[in-house]
């Protein structure tokens, strides 16, 4: 049967995500299952002054078509934490507004990708790369995911064997894992990298929100010629106002203004003028450290649940900041069966498979720690281990 | 030389547009070259208000991450809208909620378009148009329009020849051309499409713009199996907020939601909730009156001085509505030398090249009314006229 749709819609997985996310709405449900920054960090009251005044200050301006490239006032902000926080000096220039970093990837995947093109993927990878990158009909090279970041001999022999276009990474606290790649990790895959024709894109919407540990040097700096590097306000002010951008040089930025034209001609310039006239008033860092606070707090929380509640045999990552931990069962067991125990015990999370390329009935999944309070974690956490051991047992 | 890009972002077309924008900065030059909505009846005191009141009474929610099909609220008001002007019964499942049409194009590009496969157009075509079906590399069939609309003969030809998978459409007020549908044309292409599999885009970003003539049918009315409706709100409340919609049925909405996810997952919640608020608490047709009255008046303007002041042998469209019209040089003049002198005079245009997929020097351009009063219109189309009679006199 002829379909009418393209051969690339019908390659996109459907977002299983979405279809646990509506169990959740049930209030009696724990949910580890979203992958939402809580909603009680977002500064509303600020917001609303600084949108007020960007009414009063430049109403007509910012309801009219605007520029592709993203309002400049931002683009400026957004290099000068560059500089202050990381020592990165990036022309704004070099900066592109999106809707989130989600539409950095599409507009890679279209300036970029033909079909067949090789990349690499983390395993597991974050979804939303799987899906965008897939409708370009790249080849996916999933590389194992170590606690020190990609696995280096896997990575080496798939560059070598491949000579892949692009590389997606999330190195800071990756989505689903919580894994951030050592800074041995880094210079080992830079030096792989350097002198090749091959793009890593660095998408770092986590990286402010450390809770232990140090941080890492970012491919920009390390791997300056190779690296573009994605941004996000989505974890630390609003992911509803849908404001990220991409960082890259002068000859790729042409290109991706080319194609954020076509995708949707700019991003909305009265959300840019707003973060940037909260973020002229506020004290964003102030802000974060609230946010890390809670988070950590939470983190530290499920961490001390899981040794208490999970049973043998059940291990997981032990991240450094973030939303999310990653749980792996013992071989041969399939998360899809654990979440159907975890429902009758009303909590619910992700199991691991639509985070990987072609696999299915994995032993993993991802729990959220962002939204729950710590009793409520404590409870979730020890029916979550009721369930593992319930499975176990069979 | 091989080319880090993908194959399909080296067919787009630059955006000549934005090049002569640049130039319309100098506040000297009387532009007709925008495509924009006049900025001075942007509602901003209203929105405001909307603003404030959003962040009172859903203030959390809309900072949060949200449905990809768009805010349930302005999805409703949507189809009342339909059903109140148009007499058409759209479920709200069958809307989705883009940034601007332009968004929609590229959702449709993806969800349709395999490399190669036949889509129809018009000559001359809306531009943004053009840019984001090339990224999908279909073969292109321009069909001319007349002051009817498509011509006819040639349309039903490319239908027989090519059974096209699209057909892109502004029936209301073209932009470039301001040319309008016939009822009859309309009917005679719905007898031509019904029955076969060909989908037709019907964007239909001016339909409110209405100053002279009767409301035609939509083919949304008259073919609702082939159609897809494109709206917007940028020509009536503001372009800045980025807010389109697509309608189609249930099973194409389906892969376009999973298209719109890979694109950037949603639409900024909190705008569509400051439109929906604005349109609750203000009278949309009542400020729609107001801006019909004065583009109404700029286009009979800029009509009235065209008579006095362009010579023998150039030819323009009339439109009923929109903010555009059409102008034809005599044959072997080329709009760009034109553009040249028109420059001298401090008066700028669009020629029609970007409006035409592959073809030059065309002896064709576009005036925009919208953003120009009508002394300024009366000086800037002496000077055109200036520069008309100068370039056919060589």
């Amino acid at each position: 049967m002829d379909s009418i749709f393209s051969d690339r819609i019908a390659d996109v997985p459907r977002s299983f995500i979405r279809e646990i996310l509506k169990v959740s709405l049930d209030p009696t449900i724990i949910s580890f299952a979203g992958g939402l920054p809580n909603r009680e960090f977002f500064p509303v009251a600020e917001l609303k002054t600084a949108t007020a005044k960007v009414f009063d200050t430049m109403g007509r301006d910012v309801l009219q078509y605007s520029m592709s490239e993203g309002f400049t006032g931002l683009r400026e902000m957004i290099a000068r934490r560059y500089h202050d926080r990381q020592n990165l000096d990036i022309p704004v220039e070099n900066i592109l507004i999106t809707n989130g970093s989600q539409q950095g990837l599409d507009l890679m995947g279209k300036t970029f990708i033909n079909e067949g093109d090789d990349i690499v993927i983390e395993e597991p990878a974050y979804l939303g790369a799987i899906q965008a990158f897939s409708l370009f009909k790249p080849r996916f090279n999933p590389v194992k995911l170590t606690e020190e970041g990609l696995d280096i001999r896997q990575f080496k022999s798939v560059m070598s064997a491949r000579k892949p276009k692009l590389i997606y990474s999330v190195p800071n606290f990756q989505n689903p894992s919580g894994i951030s790649f050592s800074e041995r990790t880094r210079r080992e895959m830079a030096g792989i990298i350097e002198g090749t024709s091959t793009l890593l894109i660095e998408d770092d919407p986590y990286g402010d929100l450390r809770y232990s540990g140090t941080d890492k040097p970012s491919f920009m700096a390390i791997l300056p010629k190779n690296t573009i590097l994605f941004g996000s306000f989505s974890k630390t002010i609003s992911p509803g106002l849908r404001i990220g951008w991409i960082v890259a040089p002068h000859d790729i930025m042409e290109k991706l203004i080319v194609a954020k034209q076509a995708a949707d001609l700019h991003t909305t310039h009265f959300t840019q003028c707003i973060l940037w006239q909260y973020m002229r008033d506020n004290d964003i860092d102030a802000h974060i450290r609230k946010i890390k606070e809670c988070y950590g707090r939470q983190m530290q929380a499920m961490l001390n649940s899981i040794e208490k509640y999970f049973p043998q045999g059940v291990s997981h990552t032990t991240p450094e900041g973030g939303m999310f931990l990653w749980v792996t069962l013992p071989e041969g067991t399939s998360s899809r069966d654990l979440l159907d125990r975890a429902l009758k015990d009303k909590v619910i999370f992700v199991p691991g498979d639509p985070f990987y390329v072609n696999r299915q009935n994995t032993n993993t999944l991802r729990l959220n720690f962002s939204c729950t309070d710590e009793p409520t974690i404590d409870t979730g956490i020890r029916n979550l281990g009721k369930a593992m051991k319930q499975l176990l047992k069979k």
